[in-house]
């Protein structure tokens, strides 16, 4: 009987990891990226998990959202939406901190919502000795499959010695970054991080990937730098030859424009993310892909709320990622295990983190899947030590919130990240 | 540590129970309405508890998809939902036995899914210590409001004695009857089932209730019995009277055409029914109400997802109601305490049920709603001799599927039951 058991309280531990100097659209990924664990204790004993977003804006929230926690059901998710709207009030909408759309308060409530959500299912787990994805309906894969996050990206940040990954700013060294995850991790597609460069080198970068990798779907993402213009002559370009087209140009009109005229699948998650976006989208079709992140659509229950409203109007599904730990990792995997209709490979940055919160085993990509973690709840365990230590390197690295620009501009000091660059 | 439990046998038990004599837009009900209640068993000894119809094609189809279940673990919805396609192999469309639309081989499924579903529910509360609507997000309230539903009648079936309810074919019928239940149960909202007299004799209904009930929301329902011009006419007339108007006429192309020139909100538990529905409906702006009902949307999670949809897209959200048991109110009570969308009182038929199937005491109506049944799981249990009388009687009454044409016919022996009527 798991009826009693409720929340006595909540730790938020901000970490830093390393991140190596990644481009995309907006700037350079900084040395290190932002993430917070999160902890909620219950007076059965059990403690349940999640990793948020670790950005000054998102602590204070979430730090304003437990205050209201101690009491509530850890089966009482709706009970959870409530108290979180409560304890937010008036919540400012802030400014843009991940390329996830435009920021509102809707969305700043889903973040949080979501963020104590994850640990409730993970604590829901625990006290029944069920898997997360078991108790979002029944897992229907053991293996959920990632695709190969291929980023253009600097040797090492400036000032720096150069990483592990090497240089990639070339068809060549797209390549050969793709030959090294998918032989190491086993990756069956591949995306291209884009909107670095002019487009025709990323489109000489596509076809490199397909000449190298003739049978693994292939996409490119270059998160809205591209006018309708471009987009349309980038669409005719890669027709056929990628599995879809990612945010190619901003906002649901000019998304709407590009699908107008080409037969290429378009995908988003930059011009669909808060429900409030969907109808006019669904009106306008603007996509015909919705990449699900549960840390801004409101959580599990609300990602698998997309999902419904994905298969209801006939649209794909596949899955978005930031830069993230373990434990997002592992609510990714079991969200996606419970997904019928996850139609394409899901999104990770996992493979360019260096650094771990959590006990190592539990996750790992091997055949270019992850599989189901075992055990109650997410199935994975806070390494102690190691959240110490990143949270040493959080006090110490002197970042508060994610900002690619001011990176960018270490090295381009005109850089302004305005976007369409193209 | 729930995990393990799993499904070893179903028992389906079909069950008549008188029915008054209820007029609607087709004809009348019979004498005896039929219900089916699953039993299902596992091997922790616990018994999961259903109610769905009861006529010959769906029991055809419960048995079908039941010889497919043994060994499903009770939290695997996703497993049941392929192992009753499985077991329905190339289910044939069946003719329409229900007020639910035009049949198709995906409502056969999801409502074949949706008998089973809520007994797997029934059974994760039994493992837990849960009710549904713990296991459903958590309840947003503790009472479910119900409307009274108000239907024309006739004393008694032909050639049987009046039964306790008494005649109600005209105005001042419908208003003793609302008194009556009102009184009674305290409902705070009145529906009054039409499509059975000219459509000015309903509205004189109506006006008449809305003189005897000042601040009852009221709602007509007429079944698709009228035609696009007959509809505008009454939504013309009855508009600032009613709360909503539920199916005027027939088919999203009609119910849009209606929708067009009035301002009175639409509803329908006819034109929506599947998922499919949806997005035409969306797009044509068919109606802004939807009327749920788990027995046929697929069960408790598929109805969260249309919840979830109807949020979305600005709909309105209500609950459809077929004569039905206390297994079946309990499920309804249950899902919608767990819906925070609910934006209007569900309809129920259990104010016309003279019969049992479970245990008094669970499931009341007073000050017009039902109180969240406590106790684990759907918080009822089956009484055992009940079940059996009815059984019984079911094996006695001939019926076989719902047929309230054939019923109209004893008195009307020309009685076609063909829309729209007026």
């Amino acid at each position: 009987m798991t009826t009693a058991i409720t929340i006595t309280d909540v730790s938020i531990t901000p970490v830093a990891v390393q991140d190596p100097p990644l481009l995309n659209s907006v700037g350079v990924h900084e040395p290190y990226a932002l993430r917070a664990i999160l902890q909620v204790r219950t007076d059965a004993g059990l403690v349940g998990v999640s990793e948020a977003y670790g950005d000054d804006p998102t602590l204070d929230r979430l730090r304003r959202a437990a205050a209201e926690l101690p009491g509530l059901s850890i089966w009482d998710l709706n009970g959870l939406s409530r108290r979180v709207a409560v304890g937010l009030g008036e919540v400012a909408p802030d400014s843009p901190t991940e390329l996830a759309g435009a920021p509102s308060v809707a969305k700043a409530i889903a973040s949080t919502v979501s963020a104590f959500e994850v640990a409730l299912y993970d604590l829901q787990g625990k006290a029944t000795g069920l898997r997360v994805c078991d108790l979002l309906g029944g897992a229907v894969r053991e293996r959920v499959p990632f695709s190969a996050y291929l980023f253009y990206k600097w040797a090492g940040h400036p000032g720096q010695e150069p990483d592990s990954f090497g240089e990639a700013l070339d068809p060549a060294g797209i390549v050969a970054q793709a030959r090294r995850l998918v032989d190491r991790y086993g990756f069956g597609s591949l995306k291209l991080k884009g909107g670095v460069f002019p487009p025709d080198e990323e489109i000489a970068a596509i076809r490199a990937l397909r000449e190298a990798f003739p049978e693994h779907p292939l996409r490119l993402d270059p998160n809205a730098n591209w006018s309708v213009a471009t987009s349309h002559r980038v669409a005719t370009e890669l027709a056929g030859v990628l599995e879809y087209l990612e945010d190619p140009t901003g906002g649901i009109e000019g998304m709407a424009e590009v699908a107008a005229h080409t037969g290429l699948p378009l995908a988003t998650n930059m011009c669909v993310t808060t429900f409030d976006d969907v109808p006019p989208a669904v009106a306008a079709g603007a996509v015909s892909i919705v990449l699900s992140d549960h840390h801004f659509w409101g959580g599990l229950r609300a990602s698998q709320k997309l999902a419904g409203i994905c298969e209801t109007f006939g649209l794909g599904l596949s899955m978005h990622s930031n830069t993230h730990l373990g434990v997002s990792l592992a609510a990714m995997t079991q969200l996606a295990a419970a997904t019928p209709n996850l139609t394409y490979a899901c999104d990770t940055h996992s493979v360019w983190q260096v650094e771990e919160v959590i006990e190592p085993g539990a996750i790992e990509i091997s055949g270019g899947a992850v599989r189901v973690p075992d055990g109650p709840g997410l199935g994975v365990t806070i390494d102690q030590d190691a959240l110490a230590r990143l949270h040493e390197q959080y006090l110490g690295c002197g970042i508060r919130r994610r900002d690619d620009v001011a990176a960018m501009r270490v090295r381009y000091p005109d850089w302004t990240g305005a976007r369409p660059r193209f």
